[in-house]
């Protein structure tokens, strides 16, 4: 899962970019197109439009490029989920955090790394590992919030939680994918299907 | 999406694999292993234990060997697909084409090469676009099934089939790539959910 929009940086902050910023803005492309093996600092350097003196100065190694990416990931993904918090019916609140992450990673690069990123996962590697610890934090999260959806009456008493968290982040993976297929569908479209499925999946009151 | 499971083959078969089975086996496993572009064909030769004179008598190149694994798959669809000629509710039958799909999608050469697809296709590379057409093939066969039920009042009258299918072809990508993450899953504890799901995305009674 990735959750940060890099395409929406620079509207989000109409300040400048930092230096930091500047280089992860070019790693995250090198690494979309290029994979992270592949891509190299000195492809990063030239994406970037710095010399290799002046990217090591803030960033010693691809690997601690690779971890500030994974940082900026696990912030935007903590902000995604703060919307479990809000009130309202459990089907809905996830509902909205699902099309707020379906929006986030509909851009090329989002997109693309997000293929990447299951790749390393699959092949267990150092950087899926580090990335598969941030889906477990996002599991972690649903799974407290069903659990005090349960425990209110508000979702099926038998549900297998587990399995209903499988459900859920397979969905997120999937729809992804298509979303980035399908570039001319409007992420928002998928609101009500969305909302009767995971309404349907938690057995819970489809209002 | 990948329909093979390559680790079954042998079973399957009881007679030795062919020459050109053997080398396609050897083919998908360095696929899945170093990608479509980074697998040389010397690679190849190497994990099928052929010389590249014998190997190249059956495909002159890794563009034959890459159209010849794309029809298997093809092949390999249509077969799991007939399931949606079978008697019985859509929804079970969409449920049981996509449990099929699902253990057969669990091994890791053919979980790994899913993802790989995934890459070509968002990159929008030759081979991307091969199995792109595959795909499409799978969405026509799902479309005219799901037309057929919504002329018999099966399923929802006002249902927008491209959105569903979209829903349905994506929760079988993210479901994949979830069985690969977590192997000790059965395929088959996922059938009551799927089978609510898609009955509730359908509009179709969960008979």
């Amino acid at each position: 899962m990735t959750f940060t929009d890099t395409a929406e940086l620079p509207e989000a902050a109409s300040a400048p970019l930092s230096r930091k910023d500047h280089i992860l803005r070019a790693a995250r492309l090198c690494f979309s197109r290029s994979g992270f093996h592949r891509a190299s600092m000195s492809e990063i350097c030239a994406e970037a439009k710095m010399s290799p003196g002046a990217l090591y100065r803030y960033y010693p190694s691809k690997d601690a490029i690779i971890e500030a990416i994974a940082e900026e990931e696990r912030l935007a993904a903590s902000a995604c989920l703060a919307q479990l918090a809000a009130p309202g019916p459990i089907a809905r609140r996830i509902t909205d955090v699902a099309l707020t992450y379906l929006a986030q990673a509909r851009d090329p690069e989002t997109g693309n790394l997000m293929v990447e990123i299951c790749s390393e996962s699959l092949r267990n590697t150092a950087v899926g590992e580090r990335f598969q610890a941030i889906e477990a934090e996002v599991r972690q999260r649903f799974q407290v919030v069903l659990e005090e959806a349960r425990s209110r009456g508000e979702i099926a008493a038998d549900l297998d939680l587990d399995l209903a968290l499988t459900f859920l982040m397979g969905m997120g993976d999937g729809l992804v994918m298509r979303l980035r297929l399908e570039p001319e569908r409007p992420a928002e479209t998928l609101r009500p299907y969305l909302h009767r499925m995971i309404a349907s999946l938690l057995g819970a009151d489809p209002a």
